[in-house]
Formats: C-alpha cells, structure tokens, sequence
C-alpha cells in the first residue's frame, strides 16, 4: 500500500472478519466461511464464527454473538434474514466494525415499499456511526492478498484487475471464467443494492489502487448518474476500464429491476456514456472476458488490422479468413519475399504460403525451428500487424505423416489434419507448456503481438491446453477460443483505441 | 439397408479395405489404420495394410503391394505420394476396387497446371473402370455400422445426421464437436477436391439414405452449380439440409482456393442458393453445430419466440434476458395467476416469478419435486413457446442456504449464486443424469420444447457435465453451452421455417 492510503482502503484489508449466521453443517467450497478458509484467512486474521446454537465448526470457535468476539472486528459477514439485520447492526456499532457486508437479501430488490424502508433505516444507522456497507443482496469481496474469498476455489495469487459487479453470480463467473484463461485480480466486490458503497465509489478506488492496472464492471443501473460519470471519467482517463451493462433490453431491465431494484436505461445512453468518458462498452459477458485478456497481455499494442493466421489446416484457414473479414480485419497477402522465405519451410506449397499460412510444424527438434522460423518471417512482413497463431491438438489426433519415417512413403503434404505449434518432446502437457514458452519468447523479439487461438479438440487434451494456457498468458500471449472472438476483441480494442483521441494515452 | 439400394451404396459399405502407404510405425489414432483397428474394422471386414517394406503392423498381416491382398478389395485408402499414384490407380482396375479415397495430396489444389492434368487423366482412368473417387486431399469416410473412421476417438454407435465436408479438418470438427454434445452420424464424408464424387453426388446420397434423417454439409466451392443446385433442392425438400459456406470473405476465397481450388461465391448468391432450395445457412461453424443440435431434438418443433428463461441467478438471468432480445425472441411475463401459483415455491418472491423466473431448486427430493412444479407451471403459461432452463453447479459452488438447516437462519433468498435445477442424491454425474431424465421425461409430458443451457464453471464439473449433456440429448433436449446462442438458433429455425412455406413440411 502506498502512503496516501484510500477512505475505501481499510474495507479491502480488514484485520479480522465475523460471519453471523454459520451454520453447524457449512463446509467447503459452498460457504463464507470454507471460501475464506481455503484462502487461509484464518491464518492470517481473526476468522470469528457467530450462531448461539454452535461452539464450534471448521475447527473454529463459534462465539453466540458478535460482542462476545475478540476485538477488532473491522468485516462483519451478514447471512442472517432481513428481519434479524438491525439487531446485528445495532452490535457491529457497539464492536467497533468498519464496514458490513450483506450476503442478506430481500430489502430494496423486492419492490416492496417496507422492505425498502427497512434498508434505507440500517443504511443510515450504519453511517451515521461511520460503518460502510457493501450489498445487501451480493456476495462481497475478494482480496487473494488478504485471504478473502466469496467462492471456492479463486486463485490464491493477487493479480492486476479489479472487478465490480452488481451480481454475485456475474463475479463469480467473471473471476471462475478470467482466471481459468490466466488472468489474476487484484480485488473484486459483488455489491448487489450498493444501497450504500456504490459504483462510483468502487470506481474511485480502483482508479487509485496501486495494485490495479486494468478495470471492469458489471453494472446493471446507477442511482447517481453523475457521480458515477465523474467517476467513470476520471477512472478510465488512467486505466483501461470495460464496463458491461445489464438490463439493456426490455426485458433484461425487467430482470434488473427484480434482481437489484435497477431502472432501466438504453443502449445509447450506455454507449454514450462509454464514448464521453474513454471506457470500453462489452456487449456481453465473454467479451468481458476477452477484453480483460487482451488488455492484461501483450495484445494491448496492437496497432493495426493486418493479421497473419499461421497454423489450424485448410478448412479452418478458410473459416478463419471469412470470421476475421466479419469482424472488420484483414489478412493481407504476404508480400512476394516472406512467401519465398516460407517456400523452404513447406513442401509442396502451392499458395499455402501466402497467408493464411498453413505449415505443417509438428513433431521433433525440426518443428520448433520451423515454428521460430515461420512467425519469424511472417512478423516481419510489412503489412502484418498481429499472428493469429493456431495452437492445439497436443495429443496427436487425425493421420499426419510427418515426412521423417523410413518406411511409409510421405504424402506430399499433410492434408489438412495437422495440429500445429506442437513441442518437441515430453508429455502432451509439458509440450504445450514448452510450445508457450517459445511464443512468448518469439513475441518478445519479433514486435508484433500474438494471439494463440487453441482449438481443443476434447477432453483427452485438456490438462496440456490447461498448461498451454497458463504458460501462454504468464508469457503475455493472449490465449483465445475462436479466432472470431480473437479478431472482434481485436476490432473493438483499435476503435476503443481511436475514440481516445484527446485523451491521455494509457496503453 | 432398403431394397432399391443407391448407386453409391457400395462406396459406404466396402467388404474389405486395403490401405496403400501404411508406415511400420502407424500407431493408435493418428492413423487410418489406428482408427480402423479402433472401430474394429478388421474384425469385422478385410483389412490389408500394403508396404513393400514391411510384413505386419498393428498385429496385421502387410502386404507387398495391392495385388498381393487377398480378394475381394473394395475400398483402397491411398495415402502415397501424388507421383506414385498413377500405378497404384492401374493395379486397382486390376483388382477389381470399387472406391479409392485419396489422402494424398499435391494435385489440382496446388494450382500447378502438371498437377491438375495429372488429377484429370487419374479420374478419367478410375471411371473409365468404374472406379468411384473421393478425394484428393481429403479424409475420407467416417461409418460408423460398417467400421469406417478417419480419425481416432469417433463414436462407434451410428445415428440420424449426414455430414459431407471438402475440408477434412472441419469433417473433424465436426464429428468430434457434435459428437461430445450427444449427435451421432449414419455417415461422413471428407471429399476434398471433389474430383470425382462431389458435393451434388453426396447429397443426392444422404437425400435417399433411409438412415440419415438430418444432412448437414461443409463446402468451399462447386464445380457444376447447376448440378449442385438440383441436388440440394432434392435433399432439402425431404430433410432438413443445413450448409456452411467457406470463402465468402475475399481472403476466405484466397484460402479456399489454396486449399481444394475453389473459386469465390459471394454471401449473397448463397444465400439466395439457400433460399431458392429451402437449405438452411449456418454462418459459422458453431451454427453448424448448434443448429445439427436443435434439428435432432425435440427443440425443432419450437413455433413462437416466447422463451421462459428459469434458475441461473439474477445478473446471470438479466444479461440472458438481453441476449434473448438480441437475437429477436422475447421473454414475456408470466401471466398472474402462473405467478401466483410460483410465488408458493419462492419464499420472498418480489418480483422474480415474472419471467426469468430465480427459482431455487437445489437440495433434497424437495428441489426435484419444486423443479418439476416450476417447469410445469411456466410450460403451461399462455405466452410461452420454450423453456430455457438453466442447468450447472453440480459440484455445488457458492453459498447457498437452503434453508432446511436448524442451525443456521437462512437468509430469506439465496442471493444470486444458486445453481439451479440440481438432482438429490449421489454423485455430481449422477445428479447430473437424473436432473437430464428429469427434464427429458416433463419435457415429454408438457408440450413445449426445453432447452438447458450449461453453465458449467470449471473442470471440477466436467463429468458432471457431460453424464449431462448425454442423458439429456438421449432423451431428445437440447443442450446448449450459452443463452445467446440457443436464442440464435431458435431464431434462425423459426425463419428458415418461414421461408419453408410452399414446401413439404418436414418437421
């Protein structure tokens, strides 16, 4: 943490947390009390169970209510119902506590004009005593470098990302989904109601974490449209911010307005309101995920929409072209020279050189070269901005002479079965890894970005794209599903990009 | 097989095969051999790997050359160089082979004008002896009741869908994608250059195969439209055909023509070609996928746009609402008295009975009774065309009360990180499966088509997930791995429904 800390920074690292409402039977990945425990909070900070019915669980000792825990407790966990809340608010401000968070539910969110009162009451209680809430209606926070956790199984590794999101089920997919793709956070909160720490101040903060480089929202409405501008403004003039919104159509508000009391608000406002303050509009959730991924890798420096496809086969070369030419890129000719280049490295090479680039570079020492030496030739070439390299296939699937057997008599080329990009040697995995590790190396020197574009052709090879991905994205390679994906997050990134003008250049 | 059997008949049931190029070191399933051996072919029918170099391979006798194999041989899989062929074609009139599937590369695809003649004079030879060709620079045939596989890892079971392909990668994919959401084929076809058997003779086959109910197909370019036209007429009017076109982009048509010399289309001709024959057009491969799906489920009997979305959470239902939007189905209210009969399911309801419907379903033989009673109540609400129930979490992830604990106070709702629709009892696959049986079994008894929609959030749940999505495509639901693209796909059925006016009815 640097000197000037943040009003918000004390609610990111408390020092000990009380769960009210644990029950005897919580365990695992399914609670609180498990998430936070797999993250060794326990270890580190005072973990304080509250129900009068238990003394124990988990190991813990289970105090009968938040007076009788150990001081300080500065996070208070609320799973209590709605009904119990302002007794335990009433506690919290007698303990001390510095901030709240309701997993509770029904308040505001239900329509109901009591229930809403209920909640503007223990708003009001909480911060006149100086305690801030998070929720109620949400999952809460998740700091990998405190400990804290809202689901099972988060990265335990703090990160450079910062998530908020109005739904718990949105974070957890938004965290679940990036880190599996790589991406580590360095903080994320779910605030369902934001009845009191809203949007704009989550935004704040994150716009001011040190620790923060990139940043993303899930939003589904605002109840102080101008705060969270200035917020928004201020934050994406620093820090490349994506924002997706919820409750866009009719009946997505419809949904919003069930799920946190949200209005309504158009498609043009939105993407308005992304134009005016430099943010990033995602249309939905998996190019949430996919502008986060390229933001976080080398393929932020993309400059322009020339891509190489170099890898995947005929047919898929012929679909990818299509879907990059759909999303608004180009995958030029490469020029006369690179194709001679290229012409040593492919046996009968018709025009398969001339991009997409289709290389038969599996197997043996002899493949790795020829993979370095294609990407090599192929980044140089003037008009190639970006390599959508085909990666996958680690196993071994489909026939495909490689040309180096004695006996059989190799037949010309490959067909168009061939996995490309893979290692040398060792188990799938360890080629897959191997295989990352000399793209991102090659991306290092070469000075054009790549995109691996893994095609997982099934269960059989998940543990060596699992290793691939892992390795890639450490490298700063961008590792994406499809290439149409790869090449509309491309798209939306250099229009981002072009409506910045004016603004500071933060990439 | 029927009494007036198709002139190609023979080509998909060979009695015997001989494989001309066989290396000693052929293993398992990179190889034609492997995935022969694997579907166990040659136990089933002559199976004769030919090398002059070798005596066995795979525990088979090899053979010197194709005229040392023992007789008959139907089926020859040539996989020699292009410059070897011409011989092996003379030996093959010889011996009295009916079919010769050309792995082999390096003819007219090269754009070399030796090589295409080279290909001329190889056809013109085989059919002046009434040998059939598939290929070149292709893989050939995949089926499944006679043994035949391109590729290890295919299904052995036979089913309803026809596929032809000119790129043998995406005959892969295809096979292999499809196959892990539960399809299953009667017969596939990887024809490459189509330099005899083209797109126009497959069709015409799949049209009249009494086990193909569905045909769907991947072409890059035709050589005799009219003949093409003619024949997709025919097969569209009697089932439903759906065709993906590769190379409509300009650098797709550059692709396609370095890959099986195909010359570009334009998306608009094809369109019209779609239309003028009552095909349906998948714009990409994983529309292909999807709609092979939706035409082999009960999902094809879909008539309005009225989707109920149920379980999934709240910012999960509200993007889903808006994704459902997006691709112009709607996602109408409940009408109040299913609402009102929701509501005694839902403990503090507010407004989430009006539809997307955040039920709470996990848990105990309740939650299998409360899914049963939920569904039943939506199907049978005046506005609703289709259920999309979202399916997931069976590992259980998430916090989630339930409230049947005596020890804990439930907190009214659960938040938004239920996962929905989970079985009571066993294993994560075993809840799995009866959640889909479930499913299968009201989907039979209300009338309107389910869809379930699988969220499924990280390797843990991956058997879960696929004992899933097999039980459910058995019982005939759709599975579909997002909101978005199910919506998609019953948009595209319901137009090209549309379109069919004026045709037989097929569905």
């Amino acid at each position: 943490m640097s000197d000037n800390t943040h009003p918000l920074d004390p609610i990111f690292h408390p020092r000990a947390t009380a769960i009210i409402g644990v029950s005897s039977r919580e365990n695992g990945r399914t609670s609180f009390l498990g998430s936070l425990m797999e993250q060794d909070y326990h270890q580190r900070h005072g973990l304080y169970p509250v129900n009068p019915k238990i003394t124990e669980v988990a190991g813990l000792k289970a105090y009968p209510s938040l007076l009788d825990c150990p001081d300080p407790v500065d996070h208070v966990i609320s799973q209590i119902p709605a009904h119990a809340v302002s007794e335990m608010v009433d506690q919290a401000i007698q303990k001390g506590v510095r901030s709240i968070h309701f997993f509770t539910a029904g308040f505001s969110e239900t329509g109901d004009a009591e229930r809403a009162a209920m909640e503007r009451e223990i708003v009001g209680k909480a911060k006149a005593a100086g305690i801030r809430l998070i929720g109620p209606n949400c999952m809460g926070l998740y700091v990998p470098g405190e400990g804290l956790a809202f689901m099972g199984g988060f990265p335990k590794e703090p990160g450079n990302v910062f998530l908020l999101s109005q739904s718990g089920a949105n974070a957890g997919d938004v965290v679940g989904g990036l880190s599996r793709r790589g991406v580590r956070f360095s903080k994320a909160v779910s605030y369902g109601n934001g009845a009191d720490l809203d949007a704009q101040d989550f935004l704040d903060y994150a716009a001011n974490d040190p620790q923060t480089e990139v940043v993303t929202a899930y939003i589904e409405g605002v109840k102080n449209g101008r705060a969270v501008f200035e917020a928004l403004k201020r934050c994406a003039a620093v820090k490349p911010t994506i924002i997706l919104k919820g409750g866009l159509s009719a009946a997505g508000a419809r949904a919003a307005n069930s799920h946190t009391g949200s209005l309504a608000g158009s498609v043009d406002v939105f993407e308005a309101l992304c134009r005016q303050t430099g943010a990033m509009r995602a249309a939905n959730m998996d190019e949430l995920h996919d502008m986060v991924v390229a933001l976080t890798t080398e393929l932020k420096t993309v400059r322009g929409r020339g891509v190489a496809l170099v890898g995947g086969g005929g047919g898929f070369a012929v679909l990818s072209a299509d879907a990059i030419a759909e999303e608004g890129l180009d995958t030029p000719p490469l020029p006369e020279d690179a194709q001679e280049q290229l012409r040593e490295f492919i046996p009968v090479a018709g025009t398969s050189v001339r991009n997409p680039v289709d290389t038969n570079m599996m197997g043996g020492p002899d493949g790795r070269r020829r993979m370095r030496d294609t990407l090599t030739i192929v980044a140089n070439a003037e008009p190639i901005d970006l390599i959508f390299a085909t990666v996958g296939g680690w196993g071994g699937r489909g026939p495909s002479p490689t040309g180096d057997d004695d006996d059989a008599t190799p037949s010309g080329t490959t067909g168009d079965a061939d996995p490309a990009m893979q290692g040398s040697s060792g188990s799938p995995a360890e080629r897959a890894r191997e295989a990352a590790g000399d793209l991102g190396a090659l991306q290092g020197r070469v000075g054009v970005p790549f995109v691996a574009v893994q095609r997982d052709r099934g269960p059989s090879s998940s543990d060596a794209s699992r290793a691939f991905l892992e390795e890639a994205y450490f490298q700063g390679v961008a590792v994406f599903p499809t290439v149409s994906r790869a090449a509309r997050t491309v798209g939306r990134l250099l229009e981002w990009r072009g409506r910045r003008a004016g603004l500071p250049e933060i990439l």
